[in-house]
């Protein structure tokens, strides 16, 4: 069977131990596909550091190989490293219309829309990309128009459930395609990869319509304005919002610049249903009573630079907290963002406004699927190996021991991480090598020219901050004729260490006097004897460790 | 009635609209006596800063009238800034043994235990401190020997809960004493002070014996070794652990500094009963079968260099993590901890242990009181005025929001600030007046010496580094004689940056001609010239701000 001699190769490279930047690749042969290719948010201690996109050295040295990228959905830890990727890789970009709705204004964003083939496919299509046929299932996720794929390739079938909840009511369309995956199920499936986000979550995901309902119940009551504050992304929650709007006679304005860039592709591409007249400009609101409207607005992580965290500081240019203001946030804190969100409810009570947050109200629900719903996908699908995807270690863990728990023996389980190859032929599946992969740090214009040594000096200046020593050198005697000079930043209240800096000073001189001493009069040397010398002499004196620079100029 | 003429002020000085801090003075005429001295860990954009104490200058001022400190538990949102405070304020602090005994292993360790007076009050005791008498009433609450307590004052009762929680069945002694809160409540309490902390959240905090019966059941199976994170200063907890050890005849180390100190502190007073032999010395462990032992550990929040985090990243110098080892986070993430924890529970998976944390089993309860105890605090001491503590805004607003649900009249509330003045008579109270409070940063050995400007300049270096640029200048002619010299830390890799270095010399030698032209040759001009013209200069080649700083020496 010489067609079968090659082996299938499934090679992540992000999404795993981690959250975000999910981007996997397919690689049959001389074919190469890519399922997403996503961004992740800078780690606390990637100090200044704006967004992290995936390792792809492996796709740029194959590029020839590769055919196209499959996009699931429009998230940002799906889509966002296209327009890096893309500029080295330039292949086209397959997905379905909203999907590629928000590519495109993503590209223009970054003035690369002339330069990218962006194809549209429906839910249920299937295209040929090389060795592989793809095909486009429907699905349910807190983004409208996503999928899940079934990659047809020489070896078998490989099932992607990428992210997904199971919504049996969703706000617009039908539900997941059961049907399609329980006939892939019964046809035979030779891996399923499936989301594992929520795999510590007994029981199933509510439907997004439930909190249709809630939001309804509260317009009701309300007496003042409505601000609600969601995912600019979910298209179906802002429906929900139109809905109970139209419902109660209120206008509606959108705020925050990613709120009503979605906003505007939605409507566009018909996934937001939005009666004449209800839409008002957010530089009109004065001109309706204000229990006739409702703002929706981005910040529901209570990010500091969002529309609804610089209303609740006073700093919104075209919104005000008046007290009696109804604010909806509906959304739950992703973790690392909960301290924010807490300083925004503080700042809009204090404002006097009413705050409904998630542990007031069933104002929220999730994207993914919880533990019932991953149990009924594995038992459609029936695959003979798994790959828990999209989680961190303990998630992966969690959901290997879910599919064991539903029978699969362990060792037809595979626990991965980024960069390993998963080789696969129609009977087996088996680890095999390791290919580049990693983060590469964006900040400002610089993609990846920040590594570990600018992140670590970083950190040691945000910790005590620094201390320049100037001396200027006669060059042939090496007599000090100008300095030493201290400047600080970040260490301590100069104004009041006046004496500190004298000190500072001083131990310099007796520094290079040690150095006379010493004959070692290098300039290294120097330098090295200088900051040896303060960093002891601070460190006794403070308990603090400010970097220190010692410079030598010579005249 | 000459003796109603003065008021009562309450002032708290921390503790309010934050978690942590907590301290309340009460003034009556020439007396103060002060609930609580606490600290708080820092926030987020406190950028190398250990730890926060509460601005305490208005008790400074009036030291003379201060009679003392009570303290109602051992924590160090209570305790933790007496050694700070007492500086300045020397006088008696008043508290229960364990309380005592904590806070004297923290004089101890600043060298000032021969300096400070500690007086050791029963709980359902009453002492006389100046004007006041206060009463210590037997609570419960995450810490053993804690208290609420009963301020007898010239105009009135006020009853202080502190942090509490109601245990019907605590692990040690008798529930809290409501029999005396309904005492108190009948002859006519005049303000309630009471615990905010967990008023979000409905229903009953369940009792700590609901952990010790998880315990029973985890170690019952367990084969393995068993390692237990958890706060160092829940003795029950510790206490519970111990038990089921005993219960399963495992042997129990302790690992951890604080932890260490809080066993040997509680063991030395009696507070954990602890079977002779069961205990054995860390550095011996390795003498024991592992299924005969319990290793009882500090980290539960993933504190980046606690025992847990260390033995997590194989860092831990008498412990290592082998496949099999069961770990227990007897914990919840403090809000900002998620990703701490979630990085040690990540790293135990990826060496095979297993780990039991809070979404999978029921291995830790809250020490706060939720919505129905609450409301039979407010039941049982029926308060002629309420004022919530120990909270954010959003705490304290819920907090009153339930008080009036509960039939108390919105105008006895008082939602307070930390400097503010609660000014009570025998039938009235109102907010009157402020004094100084606020934050003091510790870093190091330094108490207030880091302020806004430092932190400024800390988060600035974080973001995008720092430029040095120096020049020698020849002092009659104003000539340069050596430099531009350019040295940056933490903006770019230096190496794979030369030109933009070489540019940025180019840019400040073209600032100096540009100064010239202008006349503009006095160093200030110049140094900011330099400085907006690169800052430009930079700011357009890569989108990134970092700090300029330049030099001029002179010759």
């Amino acid at each position: 069977m010489a067609k079968n001699r090659k082996k299938l190769k499934i090679i992540p490279l992000g999404g795993l131990g981690e959250i975000g930047k999910n981007i996997t690749a397919f690689e049959y042969g001389e074919d190469i596909i890519v399922i997403d290719c996503g961004l992740a948010f800078p780690e606390d201690e990637m100090l200044g550091i704006d967004l992290v996109i995936p390792d792809v050295s492996y796709l740029v040295k194959n590029k020839d190989k590769v055919k196209g990228f499959v996009i699931t959905h429009g998230h940002e830890d799906h889509i966002g490293a296209l327009p890096y990727v893309l500029r080295d890789i330039n292949v086209p970009v397959f997905g379905t219309k909203l999907t590629l709705g928000l590519i495109q204004y993503k590209l223009e964003e970054h003035g690369m829309i002339n330069d990218v083939v962006l194809q549209n496919v429906m839910q249920g299509q299937t295209i040929e990309l090389g060795a592989f046929r793809v095909e486009f299932i429907r699905s349910t996720h807190s983004i409208a128009d996503s999928v899940a794929v079934a990659v047809h390739t020489p070896v078998g079938v490989i099932v992607h459930t990428s992210d997904f909840k199971i919504d049996y009511t969703p706000i617009e369309g039908e539900p997941m395609d059961f049907a399609r995956l329980a006939e892939l199920g019964k046809s035979g499936v030779l891996l399923l990869m499936a989301d594992s986000t929520n795999v510590e979550r007994p029981g199933y995901t509510m439907s997004e319509r439930t909190v249709g309902d809630t939001f309804e119940e509260i317009f009701m009551n309300a007496r003042s304005r409505i601000l609600v504050a969601t995912f600019a992304s979910n298209v179906h929650r802002v429906q929900q919002v139109i809905n109970a709007s139209v419902k109660f006679g209120r206008k509606v304005a959108i705020c925050g610049r990613s709120m009503v860039n979605v906003v505007k592709v939605a409507m566009t591409l018909g996934y937001l249903n939005v009666p004449e007249g209800v839409m008002v400009d957010i530089d009109n609101i004065d001109k309706y009573p204000s229990e006739k409207l409702v703002i929706i607005t981005t910040g529901s992580q209570g990010e500091p630079m969002s529309a609804l965290s610089r209303m609740a500081a006073s700093e919104h240019k075209k919104v005000e907290i008046v007290p009696g203001d109804l604010v909806i946030i509906s959304a739950n804190p992703i973790p690392g963002n909960e301290k924010f969100i807490s300083k925004v409810i503080n700042d809009l009570f204090k404002k006097g406004a009413e705050v409904i947050y998630e542990s007031l109200a069933d104002i929220h629900v999730s994207g993914h699927a919880c533990q019932e719903e991953l149990k009924l996908i594995h038992s459609l699908v029936k695959p003979k190996f798994f790959f828990p995807v999209h989680g961190e270690y303990r998630h992966l863990k969690q959901h290997a021991n879910l599919a064991h728990k539903l029978g699969m023996p362990m060792e037809r389980i595979f626990i991965m991480d980024i960069g390993k190859v998963l080789e696969l032929t129609e009977d087996s599946a088996k680890i095999n090598g390791n290919v580049a992969s990693g983060k590469v740090l964006v900040d400002g214009l610089g993609v990846g020219d920040v590594g570990n040594i600018v992140l670590r000096d970083r950190k040691h200046l945000s910790q005590d901050g620094l201390i320049v020593v100037v001396i200027t050198l006669e060059g042939d005697s090496g007599n000090v004729v100008a300095g030493p000079d201290i400047i600080s930043r970040g260490f301590v209240y100069v104004r009041e260490s006046e004496n500190l800096m004298e000190e500072v000073k001083e131990v310099t001189k007796q520094a290079l006097v040690k150095c006379e001493e010493k004959k070692k009069n290098d300039w290294a040397s120097k330098k090295n004897i200088i900051k040896d010398t303060l960093r002891d002499y601070l460190y006794e004196k403070t308990k603090r460790k400010p970097m220190i620079l010692p410079i030598i100029m010579e005249v």
